[in-house]
């Protein structure tokens, strides 16, 4: 990279930070927790959020932005269940930036309780742009292969969960989930990890269940501050 | 995108554009044939290659250059079927540019026919940065969707090629190997389209055959220019 691109690259960093950090503070105080799904195409983030909606709705009011290059497919894909979700195409950029979820923001209905936000397919550029999440999953479907880890390290290092997808296809792959999980752990020994198929119906559960408690955790250490 | 970044951007894929001509001129010079592997990470680029090389080596003298953010795992795949490979690891950027392959230019052994590139595992950016390429295949393995093409355009509508991956999987996806070469075919109608399987062996010859026939037509349209 030239000093030129540097110098830009750094600008654009440091104000998406800021951004981020604006829509955390504000989304923490209305008690809405905050999950930013990151992962190559077609590893599941969308299949996946269906299973979650299913789970959550209407008990635990939910809203989700998705992330696209191009097409309004996965936002229509989570409109169909019943829940508010806004597609923000970006045209060509391989990323989402804090300043896109930022002007949503006034849209959020008032009882919302969790946003989950499906980051462009891309399990490297999202990686370094912090969206004002709490959490964030990294997706890895069982046939991307059980090398991705260490390959896309910052993916694995940034995230505070994983969540291996598509696991009913273990049975016809090379694919060795221990393995993967190990390659991750080492990368980043905070990971939470969880096993699912949405196809099957696998871990969803436990995965709602993570993300319920974690937004109790949130609401507790605010009273504690 | 600012202004600045823009400017920036403009004068990286200017002179990005610059080495890459210059790199497809000295290698068709010598008769090589460049071909450029783009797809997510895990749709199976180095495996497929790894079938490539065991039907053209050692009869079709061939190159391997990987790129990959970190490790080394791929090239030594290739290196294992006694192929000249040389990896190229980004250190986190996140697509190939031309400069990176014309510094090993001169690594290559002169009986060489085939140089491939398999490039980082990324279906966004890499589609920007030709690297001198005579053709760019963008694969697409079924566990990823059959709404891809669409929803990550700019890869599908550059390439010369389409091969599906995987394809022994489809029993047991909700894929559509129709619909999804249609999808491509309305981006890009020019599109040669292979249905490959790395695993059970489907698609490799014909695959093998096009690239032959494809340094076929380079040679000969030389002599006739």
């Amino acid at each position: 990279m030239s000093k030129k691109e540097l110098i830009v690259r750094e600008e654009i960093l440091g104000s998406n930070k800021k951004v981020a950090a604006e829509i955390r503070e504000k989304l923490e105080a209305a008690g809405v927790l905050v999950v930013n799904l990151l992962s190559s195409p077609g590893s599941g983030k969308t299949t996946l959020l269906e299973r979650i909606v299913e789970t959550l709705h209407p008990t635990h009011p939910l809203a989700v932005i998705e992330g696209d290059i191009e097409t309004e497919r996965d936002a229509d894909r989570i409109r169909r269940k019943g829940v508010p979700a806004w597609q923000i195409t970006t045209g060509g950029a391989c990323h989402l930036e804090a300043k896109m979820v930022g002007k949503l923001l006034p849209e959020i209905p008032a009882e919302t309780k969790f946003l989950f936000i499906e980051n462009v397919g891309n399990l490297v550029c999202p990686a370094g742009y912090d969206l004002g999440e709490n959490i964030r999953c990294v997706l890895l479907s069982a046939p991307e292969g059980d090398d991705k880890p260490k390959k896309y390290p910052k993916a694995f290092a940034s995230a505070d969960c994983l969540i291996f997808t598509k696991s009913d296809l273990i049975p016809y792959l090379p694919f060795d989930l221990e393995k993967a999980g190990n390659e991750a752990l080492d990368l980043n020994p905070r990971l939470r990890i969880f096993v699912t198929s949405a196809l099957k119906g696998r871990g969803i559960a436990e995965l709602a269940r993570y993300f319920i408690e974690s937004r109790v955790n949130m609401i507790q250490h605010q009273r504690h501050a």
